[in-house]
């Protein structure tokens, strides 16, 4: 582990029982401080010992979507700390929910049995929502519940961004002034990939940024500004091969046909009807699909086989350079490269472990 | 918190290791008891405390039916007193009750693994059911497995009416003679209800009841009966303007457009038939449905638009009075009423936690 | 209690870290030290004592299956010795598997969670492919996460074979020589009886084997060549009642309509097109079901009536014999045994609780 911190956790009483719910909340001092921190998680799971620091608390996991990684991460670092889990066994559709409960109600309901709740919904912007019942709850009770936002939708996903973050600096060093991160896939639907991108530029790391993406796939333009009124400068291409030799780390995002064919029939209402999509009937949505389902035949195709990291691919990269994916991956990386010392996927996910310990320890008031 | 109880914990031992299905079980003692230790658990929570007295105990959580607030409730009850929650993930359905199994072998299975069993399932009598094969089990095994009623159909939720009762003794003090509590909504299939009227009579309370519902969804008649038995007058009216300002309690239960629709389905099947509706075949069934649909259509509507209680219903209402609900609510009580200082739901919903952790110690023997 | 084990802890040091795939790891020694273990385990939770020997350990559920008994008794026994479990909620369905994630790649990031993986999976040799990927990961990590094969598919389903063959010591004392075991129903298709009839080989058991089964369901020829090559004598029959007599335990398997019907649909296969069932296309298969299920429901009601362990049928055994069941039955033991002093099957499910801690202790090395 290269990382030095030097933050100290009296920094971490700043997100006591605040809601966690975006990455533009951290500064560079807290997230030193987190780093720090998760990096002592790492080392007392190492060890096979756990802090009993968050004895009597109970976390909630309301999933409202699959998930394998943060779900079972979060039970996982809820536990190692000594905490306790309830969660909405078979997924909140197995809940009131299948009854017509607003998200609302839900979380105000499960705010008072629990001591925080971590939230992943479909809909951007349900974190935000849910954090405001659960504080319409604290004016009542006088306790506050904290969300965290385990993702919504194409909103955010900032416990994600902490841990890619994190694993980046776990290989280079807690300065990583002067790399290049290149961003590789679906840069415009992966909320992953902009979480990430904007805690960059709110770490000041004076990074470089290279942005590889098919065209309708490309980063959105609010991003690149963010990034860049921040000094960070982030150049796009289409061209993997073109930049392989020059990242140090290539973070690789899922490209999905579904993608690639959502954006032509946005393409596609808007030139025939001069409506968005999502407002026409369905009979016209209909009518539009198998034209979309065409134009990206081919679009999709010519980005899925360009942007596979396989050995070929690798053989053309730095020696110190790290791979880097969300997980799950379908194609874009095959099994085989997992046994090179750049791929780095795997960390990530331990690391995941190690950054929600730090988190919830630091939001449920649990440290020194 | 108002009330004062008198009861001591030992009276609690005439619950220990003993089936809990049905509010008839209880006595004004044990109430008394009950709820004193409810305060207890309510004051030990909210000094962020939690006692270890459950340490070594497995309480085994199994729904066979969607529920938010009864089943995470539970687990937090369990946990927050230090003792393990086992529960078939994705609820029972995804189990060995989809190779067939009977209940009995079910809740035999489960017992040899856990201390106790939370049984919430559809079909009325299902918990004394579920009792009996627990039963035989213990007989072979020495080693009794109580099971405790979080729901069956129609029939009982005895935890669901005593932390209804708790709540309201919890606003107005341990002595609520002299109150008037109205019951409002589909008071013939509510079986929270049902339970809570049944329960007040046990506790000899001397409060007033009236029932406010349309006719087709009055209150069953054995249910009136049982409290008048025990002298507890009870009045129904379809007017709740007309008596909006006697409540001190106005418990409000949700209108679902389908149990219209069943209520006329069985009267057209006795008129037009001679039999119950259940027991038709398929196409006589189709044949009465679009006759009942729009039979029900308007009284629904007058139900749903008479019975919701907004700011200006609760204008007419009593300054120190409380609304309650067992929730989940979907129209009957907008959530502009939140804020208003009567709104009690919420109240309810932490007391749940309280209560079943009460009696998961005092079932569970795990007092003094 | 009969059986007294000499075995010592210090034996079962072999299990340390090592993946549970199959029966024939096991030895004699091993088996005599995990069940003296076993023994001690069940007096403790009858003591209402646990001990905490799984602290700060954490033991990941994975079910691709529906399961009550071995998901529930994994969750005790981990709980019940002081460690703590996550799991997929909802089965792992709901979670990533439902975007494409492999098998492989699931494993290694909840290795990443966990101290040790009990997996469920329909896929005959789903575990060793577990097996493979933790080890990948393991080389990574420099910690290795054993795998605990909780059934795969038609394969194997070890834990349960050694809870089978711990609770026939358990009535019949630890030297088992010369007892008579009665396979009875579907042996051609339970992985259960393959399991156990290996096991009953391994540990050098001088029992004999009855295969009591319909010929379409007969023990496969592989099982009872080694068996035999252990010396250990198996006769077949098909005839229940002839053998009733000699039996000490009688273990029954469901008989189930489907699988007769797949036999069938192989047997037409191979006749009219000369290649395996599952290599047609979709309109010979359909062709073939209609004959198929003509043929297979004769047989089906001629083994389901056989094979009927009632009382009558009981009425002609020792009155020492057990009779033993995995569970979940269906029609083949009738409730009413359950009261008969012989019917084991739910000595069985208890026994599983403390066979699973024993081998949970001694695999993540927490003895002594």
């Amino acid at each position: 582990m290269a990382a030095i911190y030097s933050g100290t956790e009296a920094t971490l009483k700043t997100l006591a029982y605040q809601h966690i719910l975006s990455v533009e909340q951290f500064t560079p001092d807290v997230l030193e401080a987190l780093f720090g921190l998760a990096q002592k998680m790492d080392r007392q799971v190492a060890l096979g010992r756990s802090d009993s620091i968050l004895t009597h608390r109970i976390v909630a996991n309301v999933f409202y979507e699959p998930s394998t990684r943060t779900d079972l991460s979060f039970q996982a670092a809820t536990q190692r700390l000594g905490g306790r889990v309830i969660t909405t066994a078979g997924g909140v559709h197995y809940s009131s929910v299948t009854k017509g409960e607003s998200l609302h109600d839900t979380v105000k309901t499960i705010a008072c049995y629990s001591d925080a709740i971590v939230l992943r919904h479909p809909n951007r912007g349900a974190a935000r929502e849910a954090a405001a019942a659960s504080d319409a709850l604290t004016r009542a009770m006088h306790r506050p519940t904290p969300i965290i936002n385990a993702g919504d939708g194409t909103g955010e996903h900032p416990t994600q961004a902490l841990l890619d973050l994190y694993t980046i600096k776990d290989r280079f060093g807690a300065d990583i002034d002067g790399l290049t991160v290149g961003f590789l896939g679906d840069l415009r639907n992966g909320r992953t990939v902009h979480s990430l991108l904007k805690l960059l530029a709110i770490d000041r790391c004076h990074v470089k940024v290279i942005c590889i993406a098919p065209e309708s796939l490309s980063m959105p333009p609010e991003y690149v500004e963010f990034a860049r009124s921040r000094e960070m400068p982030v150049s796009q291409t289409q061209d993997l091969q073109g930049v392989m030799q020059q990242v140090d780390v290539l973070y690789v995002t899922r490209v999905q046909r579904e993608r690639f064919v959502a954006q032509k029939l946005d393409d596609l209402a808007a030139q025939v009807y001069g409506l968005p999509y999502e407002n026409l009937d369905g009979q016209r949505k209909e009518a539009l699909r198998p034209v979309a389902e065409l134009n990206a035949a081919q679009e999709y195709l010519a980005a899925r086989d360009a942007y596979v990291v396989d050995p070929m691919m690798l053989s053309q990269a730095r020696q110190e350079m790290i791979v880097m994916h969300p997980l799950p991956r379908v194609n874009e990386i095959p099994e085989e490269v997992d046994s090179d010392d750049r791929a780095y996927y795997f960390r990530q996910v331990q690391n995941g472990l190690y950054i929600r310990m730090a988190l919830l320890a630091a939001v449920l008031d649990c440290l020194g």
